[in-house]
């Protein structure tokens, strides 16, 4: 077994007591390991650096991994308390690839490191006695509490690769060796690639639930099927020594071998070689995790997608055959061959991956398996492959944004795992996706095939609820009701005395965000969901919106519309939008002359903690907008919770705009009521006809 | 442990392999147990004999509870193959009590005992396969698909009591001694009874799903409080020595003693002494389940709850002290005091149940506990409480009409259990109930009490769903929509031709049935659910609905509908509802001019079973009119059942009515199509606005 880490624990098990047991091993050894991680920076200054522009500074991952656990354990209502509302709004989104960053770089800005220490204590805490009380049957499945705990801990796995890479890429004064993470000490000449013959055959992609007996990523669950032809791939991933050719023989400034994304990735960056390549004195040395070393011509080239994608097209102009970088399907079959155990039942000596042997690469002719060699570990290997959803994909509800937003085409599948990785990461079916333009522990191996990638025309929105909301918000109007986001928008832009900063807070797929923007000079818009407000950042990054409507049965119709068909161009600009807690708002959504609240309370876990300090974030003068048909439900609010709709203990009747009064009568003044009708197309003959109420707040 | 019977398997466990063969034996046990209770009757012919008016005769008991099993699981889509659907349609309906049975007595309407036979073995032999096969964690739970199989074991367990109690009414000759069922030897003078003092204390009713251990029926889990004061219960059951002096005082002939049902009863009945007393040459005898013994005048007494209360009421006059029937929370107290341990840590040789000792009653004062004697076995005792649904009471959707039909206030809860109890039955948490008049192996203890009983004023539905269809048949109207069940019926009887008899499948609560008897001769309305169905019935027997409807969060108005408000007075001897499946309804629903299928080919889990056949129903002329919205889910019905709404194999899109018209074409001619709207209230602000397609179908 590794002297760090542990492999994630079965679903499955005899024994309620023993499982819980394994649960908490695993939990903490992650938690340690996540904190080992950590002692690899020189001192607490450098936990506010940066080492990639894009990035956070490290102080946010380490508290990122411990909110992240509350966040969701709060969110599907497995506990009801916080331990640090303020910690678990600035640490809670850490998808700062999607740009939803807004936290600035200055130290002030951030909690001590002995605060977040001290923080993570209390989340150690809490999750351990979680673990050992939470109501618990076996097997574990999507809906078990306990899976909310699994999900923190395989988050934190992640986190634990990705922060390493993080500190990979700081300057080497920042960091320093620790005897945790001892790099491989062998290299010598890099041996001379060449190709395997792989056989083709009929491969079978996806887990199902629930038999499958490892915690898994929304992605990993459905079926995708396609039967492949023969083709090779190389026998060891490509070295230093072979990527070497490449940049001698001028590989990074030959346009010619460049897709059009990899030109713009060279022209913005300028990069003329491997990231972990330095370039000293006329010689190139390497970068390891915390040293600087004589280049290891044996071990892997780490690269991205586009480079990858140069060195085949180099190759095969040189060659006449044509390399490519192996499909997902492609990879499968290789495994196949390559007789691989998937975990528990792979021993971690057999590879280059969860930290036994090595806390870097190692030799690409290490590790064998049946004549291909570092198909799992030593460095993750680029697909040519987008990830894309899997037939009969469903997100899971607590974790909604974890692999919609990359079904975008633009982010292309990581295979096979690294030495850092570990727990879901070293799993047969997991599946990891970046853009092409991303570092991360991995290099490549190429194919020779004759298979030809399925195209995929264009993306309309596949998920049901959201192409629901993009109908209801872009699509048509029915039985006569005006569209629902133009006409609140209408209303608050009557009502609203200034017009700078307005706040679109339950802003869905984004359209009222815009049509506030006629009238106001910046809109922020706020979702719960990524799913949803990734529609209205689309729109305005790409200029439209495509979605699909059902009309009978599975049938459905297809729709694009366009910023220009919409009246938005020369909105955009004054449009952004965020991921949020409208209960847990960070300090910067602030200075609003509008917040407009729109079918939001009664879907809140607490709509208290939103109303009760909402004034804060208005203006002079500010208004609040609040649209609801107040349809209270326990499955998103627990019933104390609700503001009315429940008769209280003398018996009396208590209505919600009633509370709406009591709570927000100190500070605000009501000044209008309206009833709005607004109607959600589920299919062809089948809507939600719902009539809110509009209640008009003026700030006093 | 008994030689016949098995305790219930409890829910939870280590080991699945384990628990599926404790369910094997179980399920094994009750099937043989149940078949030795048909060898108590004399031979083949009996089957075809009704001990009661009122009930079947007894070959329908005996494919019963097989058919049950198959019934439960197609409708779970456990399975998705019928044994034999002409069997699972004329034994599917067991409720006897509530009157929809129609099927005559004669034998040649029922199939050979020898096919029953060798049906059941069919049955037997696929249960069992299942339980070794069917997905399983532990524990189960009210969503395992064995939970479906304990299901249909412990109704088995019922009709095996149930069965033992018709078997005893049938005439002597017709029954015999079997070495499985000896009855009690023992019997003496009635011991003189006497009052024990019981604790008042705060009980708690109602147990949680999922911690509970054992199946338990929809009526049990959910809460139910009350504080209650000290009382005094009789130290036994009343004796048939005790009770003869009511019969020899003339207490059958003062009907001061009687309550207005009772009166009724005795009217209708005539009864002048307990059911299984026989009185010969002047002398009392007595009845078991196969001989006539002489009066054990130690044995309790078995009566209904109309004879225990005038019992009561006789020795109220006598002794100027106020006695009556236990009440459901004083029962509890009594078996608290009792010190009883619930199954499985209760010992049966402690009791006379679970046919460990005796297929009789037995003397009063054989079974102590703790100075209260039989708190628990030999024979049940009537509670003065009607069944109500404890705070949280949800139906198991898989058998919807178990407990519902049963919260009308006129079924009274039968506490403890006989000899003839097992399984479920002699659970400590189990609650049975019929209505007053009902016999059973049932007598009664009385108290003497201070506690006042709650009022419960007017039964307003409290079924949300149901609630939800009767706000839609005979509440408001929204949005300017006409009333659907008026619209639809007003639309058949303007294309029907003839307009005899008219079946309208899919009634729900029975609107659309009145409706159509202003213009057919009689009128049949038919629904999957008992729920449904018997708001119609109690529209025409009790002349009223009354039902609640949401308005906010779980804020109600509660509304009451009159027959005459609705002028339905003259109509309701021309319309009669009934609990059928549209995929396999009984024989003797046919020669209609009209069938009007409402709402209900999407929800049906295979529609061509409906559409196959049934042209085969309707007279010369006769219309069929199909109404749906074409909302198809999977939760209803398999994709591949589904009639349209998907895309064929060739990338065609399939649309319902094109499929209709292929599946009917042959017989029918398409003579109108039309959309109509129909409006359903979820709460005041919250509605399902839907366009239904209604097709009107010419038989050729």
């Amino acid at each position: 077994m590794s002297k760090l880490s542990r492999y994630s624990p079965l679903l499955y098990g005899d024994s309620i007591e023993t499982k819980r047991q394994e649960i908490k091993e695993y939990f903490h050894n992650t938690f340690d390991l996540f904190e080992k991680v950590f002692e690899v920076l020189k001192d607490d200054d450098v936990f506010y650096k940066k080492s990639e522009i894009t990035r956070h500074p490290m102080i946010f991952y380490f508290g990122h991994t411990a909110t992240f656990y509350i966040n969701k354990l709060m969110a599907m209502k497995v506990i009801s308390q916080r331990i640090n509302p303020s910690y678990e709004s600035i640490f809670a989104v850490g998808v700062d690839e999607m740009s939803w960053d807004d936290m600035e770089n200055a130290r002030s800005n951030w909690p001590e490191v002995t605060d977040v220490r001290a923080y993570r204590n209390r989340v150690r805490e809490l999750v351990d006695e979680l673990i050992t009380t939470i109501p618990l049957s076996l097997p574990i499945t999507q809906k078990s509490a306990m899976w909310i705990i699994l999900m923190g801990i395989e988050h934190e796995r992640i986190h634990i690769e990705t922060s390493l890479v993080l500190h990979r890429q700081m300057p080497i004064e920042l960091v320093k060796e620790t005897v945790d993470f001892p790099i491989c000490t062998k290299s010598s000449k890099a041996p001379m690639n060449e190709l395997v013959e792989i056989k083709g055959c009929d491969i079978h992609l996806g887990v199902e639930k629930p038999s499958h007996a490892l915690y898994g990523w929304d992605n990993e669950y459905g079926a995708f099927n396609q039967d492949i032809p023969d083709f090779k791939a190389s026998k060891y991933l490509v070295s230093n020594g072979e990527f070497m050719e490449f940049v001698l023989d001028g590989g990074y400034e030959n346009k010619e071998l460049w897709s059009d994304e990899g030109k713009e990735f060279l022209e913005l960056t300028g990069v003329k070689h491997p990231p972990f390549w330095i370039f000293k004195d006329g010689v190139y040395k390497y970068r390891t995790l915390a040293l600087e070393i004589e280049m290891p011509d044996d071990w892997p080239v780490e690269v991205n997608a586009l480079e990858a994608e140069a060195f085949c097209r180099y190759k095969e102009n040189k060659s006449g055959v044509s390399y490519t970088l192996p499909s997902e399907v492609e990879y499968r079959a290789i495994y196949n061959q390559a007789q691989i155990k998937d975990i528990p039942d792979f021993h971690e000596s057999r590879a280059n991956l969860d930290f036994y042997h090595y806390a870097s690469s190692c030799p690409v002719n290490e590790f064998d398996f049946h004549g291909i060699y570092d198909v799992v570990g030593n460095v993750w290997q680029w697909s040519r492959t987008p990830i894309r959803p899997f037939d009969g994909f469903k997100v899971h509800e607590a974790y909604d944004d974890f692999s919609v937003p990359t079904f975008d085409e633009k982010h292309a599948l990581i295979l096979g795992s690294s030495w850092a990785s570990s727990g879901n990461l070293i799993t047969k079916h997991s599946r990891y996706a970046f853009r092409r333009h991303f570092y991360q522990n991995a290099g490549f191996r190429y194919v020779v095939t004759n298979t030809k990638d399925e195209e995929v025309a264009d993306i309309y929105e596949s998920d049901e609820l959201v192409s629901q909301y993009c109908e209801f918000q872009y699509g048509d109007t029915h039985f006569g009701v005006e569209n629902f986001a133009k006409s609140t928008a209408a209303i608050a832009s009557k009502y609203a005395i200034n017009r700078g900063k307005a706040l679109d807070l339950g802003c869905a797929t984004g359209r009222a965000t815009f049509e506030l923007a006629k009238t106001f000079d910046e809109v922020e818009g706020i979702d719960f969901s990524v799913r949803f407000v990734q529609v209205g950042a689309k729109l305005k990054s790409d200029s439209y919106v495509a979605f699909s409507t059902l009309e009978e049965g599975s049938l459905a119709t297809n729709k694009k519309v366009t910023i220009s068909e919409l009246g938005y161009d020369s909105l955009k600009e004054k449009v952004s939008f965020w991921q949020g807690d409208a209960c847990n708002l960070k300090p910067n959504f602030t200075s609003y002359d509008l917040i407009m609240a729109t079918n939001l309370i009664d879907r809140l876990y607490n709509p208290r903690l939103f109303l009760d300090t909402i004034d804060e974030r208005l203006n002079k003068d500010g208004i609040l907008m609040i649209t609801s048909p107040y349809t209270w439900q326990e499955s998103s609010t627990k019933k104390e919770f609700w503001l009315g709709g429940f008769s209280d203990e003398s018996g009396k009747e208590v209505k919600t705009i009633e509370s709406l009064q009591t709570v927000l009568g100190d500070k605000f003044e009501l000044i209008h009521r309206e009833d709005l009708e607004f109607v959600i197309k589920e299919t062809a003959r089948k809507y939600q006809h719902t009539i809110s109420e509009v209640s008009i707040w003026k700030k006093k």
